[in-house]
């Protein structure tokens, strides 16, 4: 692979965080993740597993999908992601 | 959540995997993943994390996002997985 999943995964967490206008604590506090866990995935630093990426995705309100689809991530964080 | 993410993952892994055509073999294979570990994913036994998942994706030529498309899974094994 030449991209980096947790990194992009981290990022676009981000992004859907801060489309509810969320801090981490709030994502934290309504996922049941603790704080400093949520704070690692963002960073690109947690390679989390199935459930907690569905746990987010609940928590988000998106589908598991949405939490994979790194496509529309900008091009900097991006350049070896292959066009999906 | 009331569906359950790992069996969901692992019925639409076999059907990612049957329309190329592989066997268990050829995705272990082809992915680097042990065979029986791939068993284990299919039978919604393994919370793989996040690299296995856009390895395999990577390696079935599908996009991450798609690896947790179970949208189109048959009613059966959906029951109670929410229309995305």
């Amino acid at each position: 692979m030449d991209y980096d999943p947790l990194k992009l995964f981290g990022l676009h967490l981000v992004e859907l965080r801060k489309r509810l206008g969320w801090s981490q604590e709030r994502l934290s506090f309504e996922s049941g993740l603790a704080r400093s866990y949520v704070g690692g995935i963002e960073r690109g630093q947690r390679n989390l597993a199935l459930t907690n990426i569905c746990k987010l995705a609940e928590t988000l309100g998106v589908s598991p999908s949405e939490m994979l689809n790194f496509s529309n991530l900008d091009a900097l964080s991006n350049e070896n992601y292959p066009a999906s």
